[in-house]
């Protein structure tokens, strides 16, 4: 007999996926799994995200890091509720690990869930957590042949936020080469160029969390 | 019955780990495991090395990727015999991978093999593949706090290169605090700054792998 680890791993994810998914639905959550590279700037961008939503949408996160509590202690900061899952040796966020970070969250007082997923451009886009969307980071900085190379995470997210556009300059990432590469493995991939660094495009990103927020609450509503 | 699956995997993979490490001695090859996140460097560092190594050490390559042959295709321009292994969805390489390539290389023809891993600063460290040190990138554009937060890497690596040094003075990366922080997690750790762009430590670099080279021979010659 051949046991397919994998295959067993990942149904039982779906399971506990679909558990939390119902529990964000009663709670009214919008949840966003957010991955990239190590560095590619999610936390940054929760920063960001948290002065910009204040006084409008009510943010909550959930940071899963391999060690250290440093990007949930980042976050915090800005009087946003935060969860640190601190996954050992584990190179992703799963189902069951968020759904033990649920419990510690008053999720009928937040409106946009963000999960902050561990620093890898592989693992995490094999596992759904029960969130509405998959985004992700790929920053100027790690080139653009990245959607070639990493297919999976290109072909699993709604959106692909280019990072340190800034940066640009001082690199030899070309802009066009990469959006076509991303659209040549998800044709109907979203496309925002921001940097945290000087605001570019971050008002782009909160419309479409905002839009999408949207769009969720009136499914909610009609179902 | 409790069955862990990881230990079972990782005592396998060290069985055949020790097969590889046979190969090489015979051959007298020296090995390097090449670690990072994607985008932090390793191709165009293995470009850089086949031009400074050529008349004096034989290069060779072998190139793991979740998709695409792009790296090896670079780096084969060099005239340089690479092999490239495709993973599909795995996050890393494994010793057995590695044992189906080495079939495929003229060892005896070989001085210094270079093993890239896929790009990824978790998975790869858990796994040895036989080779003698494992060496890992950290670009600055990733940030200075990186080895607290993936501390097996750093434990894992004989030596960290700091890239894309160039680029320093457009991001928040502190030097001190990054070596610092490494040497938190292995205070033995080698440390060189290198940048492929305008060839800063490169000289460094070179240094270090062929005394490593040859104290590997001189060990060989006095077994």
């Amino acid at each position: 007999m051949k046991i397919n680890v994998m295959q067993d791993v990942l149904q039982a994810n779906d399971k506990i996926a679909e558990d939390n998914r119902q529990i964000f639905r009663k709670n009214r959550n919008f949840v966003i799994n957010l991955m990239s590279s190590p560095g590619a700037g999610k936390t940054l961008l929760l920063e960001k995200t948290a002065e910009m939503l204040a006084g409008k949408l009510r943010l909550g996160v959930i940071v899963g890091d391999v060690e250290t509590t440093r990007d949930a202690d980042r976050i915090s900061k800005f009087g946003i509720p935060t969860i640190q899952l601190t996954t050992g040796n584990a190179c992703h966020l799963d189902a069951n690990m968020v759904a033990h970070a649920l419990p510690h969250l008053k999720l009928d007082e937040i409106d946009i869930l963000v999960v902050e997923n561990v620093g890898n451009l592989v693992c995490p886009a094999e596992f759904i957590i029960g969130e509405d969307h998959k985004v992700m980071i790929l920053s100027v900085t790690e080139g653009d042949e990245k959607p070639l190379k990493y297919p999976l995470m290109f072909h699993e997210s709604k959106l692909m936020l280019i990072n340190k556009i800034d940066l640009i300059q001082y690199t030899n990432f070309n802009l066009d080469e990469a959006k076509a590469n991303a659209r040549k493995i998800n044709p109907d991939i979203d496309i925002i160029e921001i940097s945290c660094i000087n605001g570019t495009g971050l008002d782009r990103w909160i419309s479409w969390l905002t839009d999408h927020y949207q769009l969720k609450q009136k499914g909610l509503s009609n179902a």
